[in-house]
């Protein structure tokens, strides 16, 4: 099996965690080598905080995991295009490599400014890309009938 | 006294207190009503997290203190021009108003894209903004002459 398609499928699996928890299902992961180093999912409704994606929850672990705030030789999959905070978070850390499914139409940072990526971080999308804009409709809309 | 630089200053102090520990001298405090609820200071270097600006502290901090993600009537004084990753985050917060001192010329949110920040947040600069702007100057002097 494709290398990023093992981890995006690893991603869906948190991302599903956080809709079990009735939160909006985003999952990311973080790679060093050939290791997960850290993993996040939603929580911004448990914790009351805004900050709490995905992509800052793996953030923050992979860089404590690491003792290093710069995680140049990193890749971070996401279920999600990353939103400008979670975009502008990963150019301060550097992040080697984005892998993401599916694009976020109204929130996802490239509707903004490409350039809140630092210029060296490689961006690779589409990954998976049914299965994880699925989740996110199929909440949505179960939101919506509630 | 004029209020917003009642709290600016307030806010310089935390910023001098990061600079003091050897980080980058900016500061944040978050008032409601006309109480201050959360402070923060930068710490990306202590807790070797890109995230731990002291916007985001602060910001952190408010939401926990008052049981609630968004800060709809609060008010952010921060001594430097948020950064996108700040900006969105306090987008996310649809924080009611933004203060701060100086413009950051390369990571300033308005560099980028003012539509980082909620439609419904006020925006108030240039409170102080020459202690703001000092502080910075001198820090990075400084860098450069050890």
């Amino acid at each position: 099996m494709d290398l990023d398609v093992f981890y995006m499928n690893e991603a869906i699996k948190l991302a599903k965690r956080a809709g079990s928890e009735d939160e909006v299902p985003i999952g990311a992961l973080i790679v060093a080598g050939d290791k997960i180093i850290a993993k996040g999912y939603n929580q911004t409704e448990k914790l009351k905080d805004v900050t709490a994606h995905a992509e800052i929850l793996a953030l923050t672990s992979a860089a404590y995991e690491l003792g290093s705030k710069y995680l140049k030789d990193c890749t971070i999959y996401i279920t999600v295009e990353p939103c400008p905070m979670c975009a502008a978070a990963l150019a301060w850390a550097q992040i080697g490599k984005i892998v993401y499914g599916t694009e976020d139409q109204k929130k996802g940072y490239s509707h903004f400014s490409p350039s809140l990526l630092h210029p060296k971080t490689e961006v690779v999308k589409d990954i998976k890309k049914d299965e994880c804009a699925t989740l996110m409709t199929d909440f949505f809309k179960s939101k919506r009938e509630k």
